[in-house]
């Protein structure tokens, strides 16, 4: 019997999956929680902006969790072996860079630059260089038009570049001390397969395609006067990335001898290239071309796949587009929303609502699912960190309003996942503009599985069946399953993705069915929504506010006399 | 020696004061919290803008406190005797009307209706008869824009007709029982006269003249064929109302026998016409010509007073201008925030923020006057209950902006304190391009005594000094020293309100000074809430808000980096 092993590293921790590769039963996993920061994350008090990760707490839990996740299968089936592992496939978050020596280890393993945050892993949620990515954008606006037409037309903060510009440009130092710039996920194949210099390290298209301006119709990686206009240190770095980048269905390498020992596998097996965690999360809930698979954790993404045979217009505000980033043979599109789970997380983290022990999510979410759509009265921005899709803007908030002096935590709570919901909705409506039909959503993710209430107001608000993928962790899935196809049909994998995703993915008996007397609300709301948002979001819009909150009490007193059908 | 009383009747309970006339100390005092509803207000769970209280706590807390300020006095003063009281004077919330029978009696008191909310008193905070208020103003802009002229252009929700009107459309067995509606102030100093019939309570000027289109150059209150046209039943009620009121200088009648007894007062001592809360406040603040007093509490009121002689414009969205309302011989000016302290309790008691006792105003306040004027990136609109001044719109709703997944419950407390100050400031101006010069700020009420934050705040954002009112009860000291004058210098007190104030007023020596980094801060905010309140607030205008968030986002940068000045 053949498994996989499939390593998830997210935002907070990271989790392993061991994965029966005949039928996707995950028979073993484990999660370690980073140790370091606040939650795994390196802040900087005076910067709210900074967002940063220690690359010691990946290597620890590489280890910690396979072999914790191999003794759990083996508890849990009896004629499991070590030895059955026949591949491994990895995904992180992203884009997550790490400015790393000529060895490749990452400068903040080192002695010297341990107290400087700068040499750290800039998580994707790090934005302090809002400025770069904004020259960054506009430079390319002007010579190079077909970069950003790829990447939804501006270029983030959260991205490769933008990062590494920042980082020139504020902390020479360490800029100099690093050989290069390695993404997080293509670190950890490296390390994996024993690259010995970064040179070797493969490049997966995932990342280097949705985050940095990788095609191969221009030749892969941006032109090197592209690089050197913005810093002529800049360009110098184009000569460190390769030419060729490869998707999850190739092979990184073999796993090395000294990790096979460490972890008690086999040496050898092959490690599958990684992609961003919601790829292959999507692939490990079933994507396929008509199914938007919503990867909804602390942020959301949103992925997508279109034949490669059609003629996929560019869409504007849609994070990327990019041949074989998802699956190969495939386009893959990624939108996402900067702030989902994170939101409510900030209220119910930062705010603390309701005094001591009534603001849990569990709290909040008891008294929220009881409101009726439009009972509140509010509506809210879902901005608190900037909008990834469709203004791709890091200097955008929150807005809430509708508030009186009677209104509750859990009204907030729910116009916070209203908001979010109108977000997305925002999304499917600017990609089936440009000619992509979704009929399907697939939701995976902590959200998705743990809060009904938000899949039904998804279900409301985007107006179709939310389903829920079958597996709790569809990221560590998708890897397993890009493990599963590197190994190939000869070792007991497959020698595609459709096969593996066939036997390996599924979704529950559950789903969440639009209810129409509350779409009928909802469409009155997104109204109101889309109006702050074009009048907030896209500069030079002059748009008239003053209706809104009286349009949202007129809503709010037909709810609450039950008239709310005759809107 | 001579002394008086006061009696403040607040919103959520009852102060006495006994005064010594000769230089406004006060030797005895006593509180009694409404004991009715939810901290004295009758609340109905279905409607949130139902909003009444209980007669029989007045009456209760009218005996209660008046004896115990009594035995205070005694106490401190060994000298004093309750026979040396001279006078009483009285002020209430307002608008707040009481449905009365033919006795004079508040429905609610009588046993068949006491389940019946509408028979109760309605709240000056009853928000229930918007849609009559709209209708009111309407009819008057169409038959009679004289009466709007006098009360900033129009008729609110929370004044006596709208009301009255409502409760006629919406219960008229409780319209019909009731043989007219008077003021809560009017039916106390009726009380203690012990008036047998309502045809006899005087009426106040101050009421009739800012909440009942009263004034003389029309005859007093509104035509009877303008209320037909409301509602023809309505109509009736024109003939229970008199032809005269009265200002705080001249005398509702003696103290009765009954309740001179009851209280242990030499009965047939003079009871002053009563008034609203805060014009009482004013007089207890010392208000002349060119003196602004705030009174600041729950909601806050603006008072002034402008010679007679002046010829005085009618200032759109100004509450009243009325002869006589405030000082005798004086036009009063009213205007005012629906909510301040309301503003700053919303968050404390209902959203509860910062867990278990990190909510409280204490320390909410200590963390939130570490802040920088602009280091939040928040700004807010003062609005959860409405605009009183200068939108006068109870259909508008709160409004907060900037946030971001790190912004703190603090921060937010800062942002609501900040947002009423610049709708005090909206108001200020306002007034001033009227030609109404405002060259000192008094302020009183429990947040100008408790609050040097908030005091510090208003003063920068207003741009003026801050001083407080040396009493902190100037709502009853105002009603002390009306006590004085109906007793006139003939009895120990004195002639006119001038004396009166002289020897009984005065200011504390905290002084609180703009600071002139602050103020160029609050400047660049205070257009950012220009925007926002005219964007939301009047209906027609289209102005553009892409910069709102950008521009906090830039001054929060530059306020953290130090750099504010060179804004």
């Amino acid at each position: 019997m053949p498994y996989t092993i499939g390593l998830d590293y997210g935002t907070n921790s990271v989790r392993c999956l061991v994965v029966d590769v005949s039928d996707g039963s995950e028979i073993g996993t484990a999660v370690y929680e980073y140790e370091s920061g606040q939650a795994g994350i390196l802040l900087d008090s005076a910067d709210h902006n900074v967002a940063r990760q220690n690359p010691s707490d990946y290597l620890k839990g590489l280890e910690v969790t396979i072999i914790e996740a191999i003794e759990q299968a083996k508890k849990s089936n009896s004629s499991f072996e070590a030895a059955q592992v026949i591949g491994i496939g990895v995904d992180t978050t992203g884009s997550t860079p790490i400015p790393v020596n000529h060895d490749g280890v990452p400068l903040a393993l080192l002695e010297e630059f341990k107290d400087n945050l700068n040499a750290y892993v800039w998580l994707w949620k790090d934005h302090t260089s809002y400025a770069e990515a904004a020259e960054i954008t506009e430079l390319a606006q002007k010579e190079h038009p077909e970069y950003l037409a790829k990447c939804g037309g501006t270029y983030s903060s959260e991205w490769f570049f933008s990062k590494i510009l920042h980082c020139l440009r504020t902390d020479p130092v360490i800029y100099d001390a690093a050989y290069t710039w390695v993404e997080h996920v293509d670190w950890i194949t490296g390390v994996l397969t024993a690259t010995d210099h970064p040179d070797k390290i493969k490049r997966c298209r995932c990342a280097a395609g949705h985050k940095a301006f990788f095609n191969d119709a221009w030749g892969g990686y941006p032109d090197k006067d592209f690089l050197m206009k913005l810093d002529p240190i800049l360009g110098l770095l184009r000569d460190t990335l390769p030419e060729k980048t490869y998707t999850v269905g190739e092979s990184a390498g073999d796993l090395s001898e000294k990790w096979a020992s460490m972890l008690g596998l086999k040496a050898g097996i092959p490690i599958a290239m990684g992609a961003f965690d919601c790829h292959l999360g999507a692939i490990g809930s079933g994507v396929a071309p008509g199914i938007m698979v919503k990867v909804m954790g602390t942020s959301t993404c949103d992925v997508m796949v279109s034949d490669i045979s059609m003629t996929l217009q560019d869409i504007p505000g849609v994070c990327g587009i990019v041949d074989g980033s998802i699956l190969p043979g495939s386009f893959g599109i990624e939108a996402g929303q900067s702030a989902v789970g994170d939101l409510f997380n900030w209220l119910v983290n930062y705010i603390q609502p309701g005094g001591s022990d009534a603001g849990s999510h569990a709290s909040l979410t008891e008294k929220a699912q009881q409101l009726k759509p439009g009972q509140s009265g509010l509506i809210a921005l879902d901005w608190n960190n900037g909008n990834r899709t469709i203004l791709v803007d890091q200097r955008l908030t929150g807005l809430l309003i509708g508030q009186t002096l009677h209104t509750t935590p859990e009204e907030i709570y729910r116009a916070l996942v209203e908001a979010t919901a109108f977000g997305a909705l925002e999304i499917i409506n600017r990609i089936e503009e440009y000619g992509v039909t979704i009929k399907e959503v697939v939701n995976c993710g902590g959200i998705a599985e743990k809060s009904p209430m938000v899949m039904q107001i998804y279900a409301d608000i985007l107006g179709r069946e939310m389903k829920i993928s079958q597996s709790a962790q569809t990221c560590a899935l998708g890897a397993a399953i890009a493990g599963s196809v590197v190994a190939g049909a000869i070792n007991g994998g497959y020698d595609d993705f459709a096969s593996a995703q066939s036997a390996m993915t599924g979704v529950k008996d559950v789903v969440y069915r639009p209810i129409l007397e509350n779409q009928a609300i909802y469409a009155k709301l997104y109204e109101l929504y889309k109006q702050l948002h074009d009048g907030f979001g896209v500069s030079g819009n002059t748009i008239s506010m003053a209706n809104i909150m009286k349009d949202l009490l007129d809503i709010k007193e037909c709810v609450r006399s039950n008239g709310c059908l005759k809107i």
